[in-house]
């Protein structure tokens, strides 16, 4: 880092915070890095609330904006997915100004939406990793530190194991990349090893996510698809017969896409940091 | 019709279909047409099963072959919905001869992903409307009526009313149209009336469904988006403090999209006929 205190701030692009959470995260940077304390800016926006969201559109959009184009922010960290993204993106990115291209921006799951569209905008610090809110998950601390060790270090070992080398990667919950398929939010991945993963979704679901996801033209030019963890499957009535690697083999072979194996990521703790293109 | 007796073949692209259900529809049929009773042909893949679906994908994409290609069938008409169109339907166009194209293709909801690719490839006489499997709905005898009145006699009571004149219409599931945007299955809705329609989802998915159609640089060519029924959504939560025609008319204003009102079709007996194209 060219400072010498990180300075993170937390948005909520989509579903609400509680004080407690952040309070939690606040507590446990100050534990580990007692000498280098990260400053954690929560936007008051991620306490907001307005029917499923957190805070107005308009709101939402504005704190995006109020970090990313604050040059003193190194990081600008997804507080939660939930659902709301893409109801901000368009005004998040009409109103980004060039302060916000030198800053990482965090996040995954229904986040995808914003960092899909800052990749395809040329942004070089997008990273597909754990939010403010996975400190709740079972282990959820290890998700944090990882999170925070990308932000603050760039610690190699905060990214999924393949990442690195010649790769150029990008991940995605498969609902959020399905959703911005065929639209302007839809980034260039030609070469890329394309990471997918899923959550709380019944496995017919999954299956045509990923004919979608596999029957466009630009994403049949990745170099490859590995698939990340799919938890929380809801039931399938009836069975559906194959399972999440299965499907994904089935139409990686029907689309000509290369079948790379699995991921180090998904909705869990465990979710690994997956950099948008090339690791520097 | 230029036969004296309508026959229409029955398959079943996606979830299977029960013997008693077949047998039900066949007995209305001859009640409602005594005297020229359609002849209804039930292909046997509608009661195969193979996990999810009514038979593998390449008995699905067979049966629908077997029946689209025959020239002495005048109607093509999807059991049910369910999932497994978008397995088949690379096999189906790959598929079909010119014996295909003199006939009505009938079904909506996942069957939507087989009457997009064939209005794609230029069929006339594609239209979305009730399945066989509607007879089990509250009074859906009155949706087998109608199918059967669209198939037999292009009876104009079958119709959406605001379908005819200088119109072009079309109609969708919206998760089904989501899920085939940006992919070879794409129609050129170019100056349609499109009409949508949704079932079991919440409301934030719906909202999601139409952020995704309404991005679309081809879906912002329509004349106009009218919404359909969307029955039995799910709990959303939080509350999402919108409803579906409040979403719909904000993902229309956002995307400059006319707002065109409420059409009438849906998951449940009323849903009308929209044939894809003009009305000869």
């Amino acid at each position: 880092m060219s400072r010498a205190k990180c300075r993170i701030g937390v948005v909520a692009p989509a579903s609400r915070l509680s004080v407690e959470v952040a309070e939690r995260v606040s507590v446990l940077a100050r534990s580990l890095y007692p000498d280098r304390t990260p400053e954690i800016f929560f936007h008051p926006q991620c306490f907001a609330s307005h029917g499923h969201f957190a805070g107005a559109d308009d709101m939402r959009a504005q704190a995006f904006l109020d970090i990313a184009n604050d040059e003193s922010y190194d990081a600008l960290w997804c507080a939660r997915g939930g659902y709301g993204s893409c109801r901000v993106v368009e005004a998040v990115m009409r109103g980004l100004t060039a302060a916000s291209r030198a800053k990482v921006y965090m996040g995954y799951s229904d986040a995808g939406m914003l960092l899909a569209a800052l990749y395809r905008a040329g942004f070089t610090g997008v990273a597909h990793g754990p939010v403010v809110q996975d400190i709740v998950r079972h282990q959820g601390e290890t998700a944090i530190a990882r999170a925070l060790a990308w932000m603050i270090d760039r610690a190699p070992e905060a990214l999924e194991p393949t990442v690195g080398g010649a790769n150029k990667t990008a991940a995605f919950n498969m609902t959020i990349l399905s959703h911005l398929i065929g639209t302007p939010l839809q980034p260039d991945l030609d070469g890329h090893v394309l990471m997918l993963e899923e959550v709380s979704e019944a496995m017919y679901r999954i299956d045509r996510s990923l004919f979608h996801i596999t029957g466009n033209a630009g994403i049949r030019r990745v170099k490859g698809i590995m698939l990340g963890r799919c938890s929380d499957i809801t039931p399938n009535e009836p069975d559906f017969a194959m399972n999440e690697e299965q499907v994904a083999r089935y139409w990686c072979e029907k689309s000509g896409i290369l079948w790379l194996g699995r991921a180090d990521i998904g909705h869990d703790a465990d979710n690994k940091v997956v950099p948008f293109g090339s690791v520097g």
